[in-house]
């Protein structure tokens, strides 16, 4: 399985935020994402789609989600989406994110431990992030705190990679913690890390890329990518916002 | 704001568990748990929506999800999602599932720390259910884990008391473990559980009962209560299951 890095673009729709001239169309999401798709391609290594900025909208919300999948097509697509539940209620997310939603990789949370997450790694060919230092504040609160020691998303880590299961896993690791980042790089050379929050949320590309040293890796960006530009040349300037990042990220363009 | 108290019943639907004269319907699931929530009506004093059971069957479980919301009614409706995100992301999850979906109570998962609960926390007259020790045997990878002295799941609980919002807040406690729920009562008379586990799972409904010691609590059966009976009586069959179990739990039936 060939280990997909470089820069993602997240599609988190935000109907406040899209250019005007889209806002009233019946479609608007859709369509604000397919150009933002087709002109980001030659940059992303993959493409993120958040489940909350679709379901927000509900049933038009859906709607989008299912059109915009499509509109990834065979570009990688990750399904940013944190589910995680007792053993067979995970066994039916997994179901909807792989099989229905088509997704090559997804994000899950670990808090329930292994088997809320075996369900996904039970998929051969399939790559699971478990989210472990996240880029929000909140990360302080329980991620951090000590356990026999050390860290607790580090624990998850440790526990994580000894779970049974198919799937290639990776890792969720903030670009708001480039020294964190750096520790568990040299940790896991090899491990496949999800790196959210650069841009919109203050993560440097430079910096992040030095952190990961290599590592097979996608660097995430959303906000800083899709409201690059409001105007009836939007997708111009999220393409001009997306090379820019893939160059910093020292990643091909 | 009341809180709700007694026999929850659980909305999880599996296909392939479906009486064999629904199974072929093309709105198996919808009539299906129509029928199931009118017959346990009377003695739930709530019902939850497990979205993963929804999800699950792509655009078709979604359609499905929206008549069973409406089926409910204005009883008392939690639904099931355990999401957690970054700020913005927590935020579209609540207008979701709050807005949308129009739900009196949520759970969430707490790994990613206070600004990931806070935007549900924010919503009046809503409870929202903070997962803290879960009935699956998973739960014993992270929750368990000693931090400063005392469980992982207690520092949760303690943590999330403090935090922001106007929502009243609740925990998950499962049935399976009734000497840490007795416990848990004991530190928190007066705080909102929500205790799943019951039947399937293997948790005993006086045993939680005793355990519970009369404070504010919903326990959910699933499984137990939808697939009682096969045939085409099978409302009549999660009918009597329901009633038995309310009995059990010493609530009203």
């Amino acid at each position: 399985m060939v280990l997909p890095s470089g820069l993602c673009v997240g599609l988190d729709p935000d109907l406040e935020r899209l250019p005007a001239h889209l806002r009233q169309q019946p479609k608007a999401i859709e369509q604000f994402l397919t150009s933002i798709i087709h002109a980001t391609r030659p940059h992303a290594a993959a493409f993120k789609i958040n489940t909350a900025f679709f379901e927000q909208y509900g049933r038009a919300g859906l709607d989008a989600l299912y059109a915009v999948r499509d509109a990834v097509g065979s570009s990688y697509c990750i399904i940013d989406a944190k589910r995680g539940d007792i053993g067979n209620t995970s066994a039916a997310y997994a179901k909807a994110l792989f099989d229905d939603l088509q997704a090559d990789a997804v994000t899950v949370a670990p808090y329930m431990g292994s088997d809320s997450i075996e369900p996904f790694l039970a998929y051969d060919n399939k790559l699971v992030y478990i989210i472990a230092l996240t880029s929000n504040p909140g990360s302080a609160d329980f991620q951090r705190l000590k356990v026999d020691g050390e860290p607790l998303y580090r624990r998850v880590m440790h526990t994580a990679l000894g779970w049974k299961g198919a799937a290639q896993r990776g890792f969720v690791v903030g670009a708001t913690h480039p020294e964190e980042l750096a520790a568990l790089r040299t940790a896991f050379p090899e491990v496949p890390f999800l790196i959210p929050g650069v841009g919109a949320q203050g993560g440097d590309p430079h910096v992040i890329s030095a952190a990961n040293q290599g590592g097979p890796a996608l660097v995430n960006s959303s906000r800083g990518i899709l409201y690059a530009g409001s105007g009836e040349d939007f997708a111009n300037h999220a393409a001009d916002v997306a090379k820019r990042l893939a160059v910093a990220l020292a990643f091909s363009v």
